[in-house]
């Protein structure tokens, strides 16, 4: 396997909403202590294979911001270099922001529910401006006029792309290994260009919390093998499982 | 106060060779329980002063990374743009890394090993290729040949000032209030530099571990306030004096 460029994407370990099962989306909320073990456990297994990033990309949130963290200090690698964007962030809930999805699910009804969660192209409604979970005032969104009110899974696509290609493309071709440290959605746009997948077959695609994915990516930047390899494929497994049952209460 | 650009300097919390009274230099040591709450605090201040960073520079050790890290997690400025330089690195304390100070001072005299300690242009011994305490085989220093064997505070000036006009410069230029994140001997440079001491006045300055020191700085970059402010005095007088008197045993 010459010439391949090596990317590691990590989605953060588990959230304070994550464990209580509300809409996160762009709240800023914090790791639970299980999230920060599994934080350290995916520096583990970094390490173990001996993949070491050469560069890190995070989103502006602390959950992934923290991971990496954890991550990287386990891993001895925390000196290395550092780059932050919103285009990495989780996917804008809109107004479901802070709700908590069992309950969402029962008064929504389940069709309405799968297609907030997972179809394309549908947006959950607007968050109102100056609203409890809204990022309105946020200084660290002042320079995209407190970012998006909602966002489709074909939102994040296209704002996240544009920086992939352009910011973190170019590490790839010089031969860095390059890890990603983000969030459910985003990183399934990702996965979904990387692996060419098709809108609707990007619907049943659950990226668990705290599980390393490699991608080995040819000349061209296509994956050697399709789908990428979790470095704990049990633990992938099973939280891939608990994402797609979220909303039962 | 106009026109003035804001920066404020941190050195790292305690770390387990502050509370062990060891030479560290670019031994990659990690904070003590101490050292941690001493970032959180140093946070804690920067909030209370309304005094938020725009932008980060840390050194590649861990115990700046982490001070940071902590702080601005607590600050609730995790989002920053971060850059990291060998640069910011403490200096290098050569081949009395991982030597015991009070031992050092017992073995080699007062005068020697404040000599070592504190003049200005005195180096300690050089440090062995492929000992214990070197770091010639360190990953992120492979740029730099391993990096120095040992420095005198005369070196660190001169490492660490291009960085700081050719990089961190233009940020205070741009109106950011810049954060670093340093070490008891690169934060030395810098207040010598800002501070216009001359080599004799320096080997009197101490600065403590976990408190900011803001520095107001008018349109030619001159401190308003020679000397900065420390955003806890009385913590920052305690740290000092306990700094000066490292070497008892």
């Amino acid at each position: 396997m010459e010439d391949t460029a090596t990317l590691v994407l990590l989605r953060h370990g588990e959230s304070e909403w994550n464990a209580s099962n509300q809409f996160t989306g762009w709240v800023d909320v914090d790791l639970t202590e299980r999230g920060r073990a599994e934080a350290v456990r995916s520096g583990e297994l970094l390490t173990e294979h001996a993949l070491l990033p050469d560069v890190l990309y995070t989103s502006l949130l602390r959950r992934a911001i923290t991971t990496a963290h954890l991550a990287l200090d386990t891993a001895d690698r925390l000196w290395i270099p550092v780059r932050r964007s919103w285009r990495l962030n989780e996917r804008h809930y809109g107004a479901l922001q802070g709700l908590n999805k069992a309950e969402t699910k029962q008064r929504y009804g389940e069709e309405q529910f799968m297609a907030w969660r997972r179809s394309y192209d549908t947006p959950p409604p607007p968050i109102e401006r100056g609203s409890e979970f809204s990022q309105d005032t946020d200084p660290r969104y002042a320079n995209i006029g407190g970012g998006p009110l909602t966002e489709c899974l074909a939102d994040v696509v296209v704002r996240f792309l544009p920086y992939f290609t352009d910011v973190i493309v170019p590490d790839l071709r010089a031969g860095k290994a390059v890890l990603i440290v983000a969030h459910g959605n985003s990183l399934r746009a990702l996965v979904k260009y990387l692996d060419g997948m098709s809108d609707d077959e990007v619907v049943g695609l659950n990226i668990p919390t705290g599980v390393p994915l490699r991608y080995d990516l040819d000349a061209d930047l296509r994956p050697v093998l399709p789908g990428g390899t979790y470095l704990d494929p049990e633990a992938a497994a099973a939280g891939a499982a608990a994402v797609a049952g979220q909303g039962r209460a």
